[in-house]
């Protein structure tokens, strides 16, 4: 079973992955956690060109092309394998960020995106998306110290919530796999609701996979 | 003016081109070179990535969109500024090499990689395509040893036909960009040709931008 989680800055995704993935390895299941960009050598030669101070010059065509290229080898050395073994994938964003940052975010054409997306992923789309989900400026506040917060201008928070009604959309496109959790909520809580959510999943995915024994 | 040079193995694309450049230099143009991956320093990382021999885990898609993110980098840092100061660009395979290779050679979607390149070169295409094309075993002959050549194997020529097969199609596609000149002539020959055919060209440019004055 392969879940992705999605969401703003703030959300608490990063934080919540390793409570969430040592909750089920308790409970016997095999997990594999994971992050992106990186997770490879390969991705993480990737990530060095895409972090390093040097590279001011770097086009953002040419970044979101690094990142589908680290993804490719991801997916093929790293997920593939793991979801053919049976365990349990956990991944900390995958292919709807680059349609709610780069599309809806920035604007770039969303056809062109989808079509590099599938090519990247090889097809391989998550069984399970949660949106960790929150009002803007409770994320960017997270995020950042009072005074950074006081200086924020109105174009972060507008993109921000480009990226946000990005989410929204594609969530409402693909209901079936996307589950929303509202993220504004303690940490805790937010913890209790991702392991309903995903304990949910699991077992309608077990029962279906008894039923076709 | 945007000029490519596309063929397969064997063509002498590489050493006809710096010839090529210092003739168009002495006519009193100014031209740039360059050659794909690398042609700037965030390509080169990206290069160092593709032929890294530790990288043998490098899945084809990986290397496709390193690829396409140096590409997406050259354009934007060199070939577009010349462009813009009226330079003549020389390029040592480009797009084209893609379709043909990736497309035709190795069976990849074709819209799909279409619609990458769309998107990693921001639609910029070449004035003019010079096809240096020679039968494969010819081309495949030149670049190995005679007891190399005794044992290449079908599968190495079908790719190569294929490579072939499919820059006549993309020069069928669009005749008015493509020039094919008989590469399995003496060298001295094919940069005669290759002289002929961009000046040309060359004249063509400055007849339509003077009566466009």
């Amino acid at each position: 079973m392969f879940i992705t989680l999605e969401g703003p800055e703030g959300s608490g995704k990063t934080s919540q992955v390793p409570q969430l993935a040592k909750y089920l390895r308790d409970l016997g299941w095999d997990v594999l956690t994971t992050r992106e960009p990186g997770g490879t050598d390969i991705g993480d030669q990737i990530r060095q060109v895409l972090v390093s101070m040097e590279n001011k010059a770097l086009h953002p065509r040419t970044e979101i092309l690094l990142f589908l290229a680290a993804r490719a080898q991801l997916v093929e050395q790293v997920i593939k394998p793991a979801l053919a073994e049976g365990k349990v994938v956990l991944c900390d964003r995958y292919a709807d960020s680059t349609l709610a940052y780069q599309g809806y975010g920035h604007g770039l054409d969303l056809p062109a995106l989808r079509s590099m997306l599938q090519f990247a992923t090889d097809g391989l789309k998550p069984d399970l998306t949660i949106l960790l989900d929150l009002p803007v400026e409770v994320g960017l506040s997270r995020k950042k110290k009072e005074d950074e917060w006081n200086r924020l201008d109105a174009y972060e928070v507008k993109f921000h919530e480009r990226v946000r009604e990005g989410y929204h959309i594609l969530a409402g496109e693909e209901p079936a796999r996307w589950k929303t959790i509202d993220a504004s909520q303690p940490r805790e809580v937010v913890q209790e609701n991702l392991r309903a959510v995903v304990l949910l999943s699991l077992q309608n995915q077990s029962l279906i996979a008894d039923s076709s024994n």
